[in-house]
């Protein structure tokens, strides 16, 4: 089984890397970094440049498709070698996946109309703009495409992921393995639970996302 | 402010990028990724390249350290040149943290000598044989030294160590736009809540690990 996770230039860091730490230790399972070009690829905040070992059109129908999002993604929103490819790997993928505003990239490739899916909390309203019926939920699994909110819910949606290729007990072994047992010192998650204050810094476009 | 996470061959990614992502977006902060040589440098499970971007001895006296663990780390354990930049850069740090097994490095280093700590739930044994004092807990503050449980341990370690460097409000700006509101699928991320035959499982060294 391929399992195939997409980079571009200013990628978020935790969105890619969260599910890959979930999704990599399946049995059976290459995982590959692809982009349009191999070689380094750079994340929002300019500090951590990953390895893209193969290039899009090397991995033409991987078995389980990441998109991670990031600032960098609305770059990517008219990218049509980005946008085919997605199309192409969807139509023969097993499972077809994102993370925060990656899922405004399986949007605009046309891959969730009609869809029930989920992104960033700021990003929902753009993504019902693409057809997609958004839903604040932290996992969304519509069919055979699973989508995830903000950055941290790739966490949560590898998992959910990880219990349908190799079950739940496999699943809970990862999950103990990586002693997945958060305790945030905050309850400041979400914009339900967080204060207004921070929710409305945010909303306005607060430069912590830079 | 500068903020060294160090890397070495074989990591483990998320005990390196969680923290990352939480601490990256500090106001006048930069983040190195460092390493005895600059350069790329491979995770446990072979897929994933970052790179350094300078030598240890480049980043003399960083404000910040964040040492992950991961399977290499047993390799690191007599490398003097890893062991004796702890040691410096701890003389002069604000914080020095770790994940996972990485205050096993710490350890090695002479920095947890009576010190209260924590470690991946299989190496908390082992911790206390370099004279520290373990503890379960999922995060554990002495002092200046700040250390995290199993790989996901280090999101919560920097989101408490944020709290301290940047106030409780930034933390929880940081958390809402990251969407750390956690919703694990299984209760399965602690031996005392996963199914028992997963602990003896892994406890018995299941390759899930590598």
């Amino acid at each position: 089984m391929q399992i195939a996770i997409v980079l571009y230039d200013r990628f978020t860091a935790l969105d890619a890397l969260g599910p890959y730490e979930m999704l990599c230790r399946t049995p059976g399972t290459e995982t590959v970094f692809v982009a349009e070009r191999p070689g380094p690829v750079t994340n929002d905040q300019g500090a951590l440049t990953l390895i893209a070992q193969k290039a899009l059109d090397e991995v033409p129908d991987p078995d389980i498709v990441v998109v991670p999002g990031g600032p960098g993604q609305r770059d990517q929103m008219t990218n049509e070698t980005l946008l085919g490819w997605l199309r192409t790997a969807d139509a023969t993928s097993t499972w077809t996946t994102s993370v925060c505003t990656g899922s405004l990239l399986l949007a605009a490739a046309g891959l969730l109309r009609g869809r029930r899916a989920t992104s960033h909390w700021r990003a929902l309203d753009t993504l019902a703009t693409y057809g997609a019926e958004p839903t604040g939920e932290r996992v969304v699994v519509d069919g055979k495409i699973v989508t995830g909110a903000g950055v941290s819910a790739g966490l949560d949606m590898a998992l959910t992921l990880l219990g349908k290729v190799a079950g739940d007990e496999f699943a809970q072994t990862v999950q103990l393995a990586i002693e997945y047992d958060p305790q945030p010192p905050y309850d400041a998650g979400s914009p339900q639970k967080a204060p207004a204050a921070i929710v409305d810094k945010l909303r306005d476009g607060a430069s912590v996302f830079r």
